[in-house]
């Protein structure tokens, strides 16, 4: 192994930078060359490839998004775009590639491993809907962003004693709702793992209300609704409580990371070089039990996520 | 002048409690005995009044909101409701009233002072569109909040070569997007006063493009467009460019406030109590020049807020 | 078991509220009356205790400190003052007490537990030195202010082509220092567990200046030299480098806490609650693997915290 | 005029970077060619300029520091450095320059006027220590950075009841301490202006803590003491009050800079490119009643800066 490529591909999550950062050095520390591939999968077709140096990850490590931009390529998963990425790993004498993305950049690094490119992959998403690992890259951050504008809007919502619904990222994972409802003391929680009947929320609203609590915020996974604007009618109707609607929508993806998620990216990226270099492919880097850990990328990807059951009860004993 | 009262209504604004809190010490500084009216012009119906010490606002200059609460109240207009206010006001035997919000509130002042109840009203709202002050109390906050939403669009938009539209409020003034575009640097600001073509926005983006620009930010006020989603669509086809939209609705109204409302609110609620003692009333208090002013209610109301020529002409300059 | 206290002790972290909130909330929702003790110890022994109710605890997640003020009692140390708690304890009733606190607050817990009483304790310290627990409740808060404050200082140190130290809490254990070091590219980390000489760190600035780098930033552990001053003092004349020097103290201690505190706090608090109910006493509440758990307090107090070898090895190398 | 310089010089402030991106934008939309001269008047007298373009100063208006540099010279302060620099200055044919900086930068300006190079100020300094003007770029970020200790130190003084001195910059100005002192609600605000006896801190001390304060906060620009230790000390022993001393330092010259602080840069960055095409030089620009304006160098240097007196007794009026 003489040199390896780094890319970012799919949705971006604040930390691919660190661990773009931890990937370069770890990898020039070990004597390795270091390219770095631009727009993910697209620049691998198209040899958008530039040499990484130590200097080339200076200052970035506190930087959201991505400097090796990033990309959804539909061309790659063809026959034709995918000969040509190989081509282009042959021509520059790419040995390895560690691809930092979520579920959909990693059945592109399974193509690459299954075509005898020792291929790793680092979990960066801010959905966390990853099952083989307990966090993913940039979720701590956007849990965060999340929580900051329940404050904020925790502030107006006390104000004019109004009900509050959030909607934020999840289509299919309720873990960036459930963190944050919990952290942020939201009384309802909309997950799409166990969806919840609008009447039980407006349930606990009137009974909120009778009590005398001031102001209540609901958390809306994306994947738990249909149409946001729908459930804040039918809220609106039943519970008989002027009901504001907000959407976080990209927000959620940008900010400085979290030394969470810059800890987390430094550490996989380091641990993707190691696993490279002890002649591993086809894996993914994950965080369990506390320890960084790696496995079988077919493996992984056959996993299924699961919403952690007893944080979503104490969400509920806490949030009365 | 013995005692005087305190209400905040309309629309809250980061700053109130500042407010609140320099018109209760200020007013016992100089004798007076000081009553806070719960929710707006509704408490002031119902008799929702109780006194303020000098505790009653400690810890609060950094909170957003209002401990006052807030709400817009249409009893207040009814002839009816009037007459059980000004009645609530001789019964608590109060002898002066500020009136913390916006240019609705400032109509329910104005009747007040004219029924011979001295009031003062002091600016709060984010909007920034009263015409007779530089400042409101809110505003400098608002447009921080839209700042790191900027910030942190900007990051992921960056990683995805996009461009993105960020719908901010101002119904009919385009403050909060003149000086927030200003200060993040966005290509394009869309604000009421002064509408620019869809067609403009998009010869921009173009431009933009193809000199290879990685982002766009544009700026829209809620006041400027029917529809922001039609604006979106339009961009998208006529610039043949991906355009993400956000909107960020009332994340914009809360937050600690910043050291600049922190101090305008507490300037002007000692302002306000200083005029009250000297015998004042239908005036309102505003920032003007640099210094802490007041005016006729009646007058003020009238004056007619225009966008800054300048600063917008400006904006467009630095933003190629 | 039918009433419980709780009590914060030591010095203040971010996310002790979160705890006493659930705490609180847990209790009541499990049938359990639950009083807060004032001021730790001293609250104890001079029966400074209320009841607390849903209410109590409502709005106070987000803040830092403690609502229940905390204090370090040498009364509590002393046998009378020790009986004097102990006969408060039986004359209000209280069945079980959860202390939240560091280490010092953990020996208190344990001599309530030796007489009887059951404890349980709840790691609350923003210094993360519990050799039993991977983290304590504020550790997170406090590393992301200093790498707030890192970010500042990197900005003007770049600037001005300086380097700069950064002194951090951390007496024993250089937790602090190691983890901001690592997530805020830090060139030198300075801990009390290995302790690196001054030489080295000057190398290293050297070769930096040498390879052109425009700013440097040392984390120094306070546990990790005798005078931050001589260190500084003695950089500027081996390294011949304009060195300024932060102390950043105590507002590492608060702010308010982040997600991942507000969590741990929030699941630590509900699962003190729950083992209480199960008839444990004498056993603090820690997260090891990523899973909440107990451990026997005089087990947890004997073990030997270390620094993370691996963690720290890769600081050194990525921040070249 | 047809080629302009830009340079930065003496401590760096927030929102120096947006200055620069709108000297250098606004100049080339008027057809100038601009330069960027690095480190100050060292970047000068060495020739170490180089060409900007509008991509020069992309994403930079969100960045604290300058990406000039600056420095301080004490060789422009020679007859030989100096003539170096008006050698530079013909050799690349520079018709004009624009200076950021404070005090010591404009004298640095005024020379460069005297000699027949037109030369423009902009006031660049967190201090806001210059008269001419009402705020200097770099101020409004610097008294929001201290509001963010004055917080997380509210927050851990409350839970301990003890006094804290938070020590800011100011040397001969106490504005960072007065705006956010009055911001900040503190208790006492000592300034190099009007020296208040620590025997008045004490007695509002002894004062507030027989009312009940669980917490002081005394602002202490450094420019009012000796020695703040000293001060600690005297007050612990007057006022028989546990005080805790944290020196902010550098932590206020950096941070990504203010909405305020970078509108207030860009429109001086316009205008004294403006100014300097209109014919002018040996000018300052400021903002003088919410207006930006310019003044002759040399007067402006002779105004003797005042603290707002009106806003020191409002401070002491709203802090009991």
């Amino acid at each position: 192994m003489k040199k390896i490529g780094v890319l970012t591909s799919g949705g971006d999550s604040p930390g691919m930078n660190a661990a773009i950062r931890a990937v370069v050095r770890s990898g020039i520390y070990h004597g390795l060359k270091v390219v770095g591939i631009k727009r993910g999968y697209e620049g691998l077709i198209h040899g958008d490839i530039e040499d990484m140096k130590i200097s080339s990850v200076a200052d970035i490590i506190h930087r959201g998004g991505t400097m090796l931009r990033t990309a959804r390529s539909e061309d790659f998963k063809t026959e034709e775009g995918f000969k040509k990425a190989i081509n282009v790993i042959n021509v520059f004498g790419i040995d390895g590639i560690i691809v930092i993305g979520g579920d959909g950049s990693f059945r592109g690094a399974q193509s690459l491993s299954q075509a005898g490119i020792p291929t790793i992959g680092i979990p960066g998403t801010i959905d966390n809907d990853l099952a083989y690992t307990d966090y993913t890259i940039g979720f701590d951050t956007a849990i965060n962003t999340v929580l900051h504008a329940i404050s904020n809007i925790r502030d107006t919502s006390t104000s004019h004693e109004r009900a509050n619904i959030i909607e934020v990222m999840g289509r299919h994972c309720g873990d960036i709702a459930l963190f944050s409802g919990l952290a942020g003391g939201a009384e309802s929680i909309m997950i799409p793992e166990d969806l919840v009947s609008v009447d039980e929320v407006c349930k606990k609203l009137i009974q909120g209300k009778n009590r005398g609590k001031l102001h209540s915020i609901i958390l809306l996974a994306e994947g738990a609704a249909e149409n946001s604007y729908d459930i804040k009618k039918e809220i609106e109707e039943k519970a008989g409580i002027e009901v504001r609607l907000t959407i976080l929508g990209h927000i959620q993806r940008g900010g400085s990371p979290t030394a969470f998620d810059r800890i987390l990216a430094s550490r996989m990226g380091g641990y993707a070089v190691d696993i490279l270099l002890q002649g591993k492919g086809s894996r993914v880097v994950g965080m369990k039990a506390n320890e960084i850990c790696d496995m079988d990328i077919s493996e992984a990807l056959s996993m299924k996520k699961e919403i952690h059951k007893g944080m979503y009860e104490l969400a509920q004993i806490l949030s009365r």
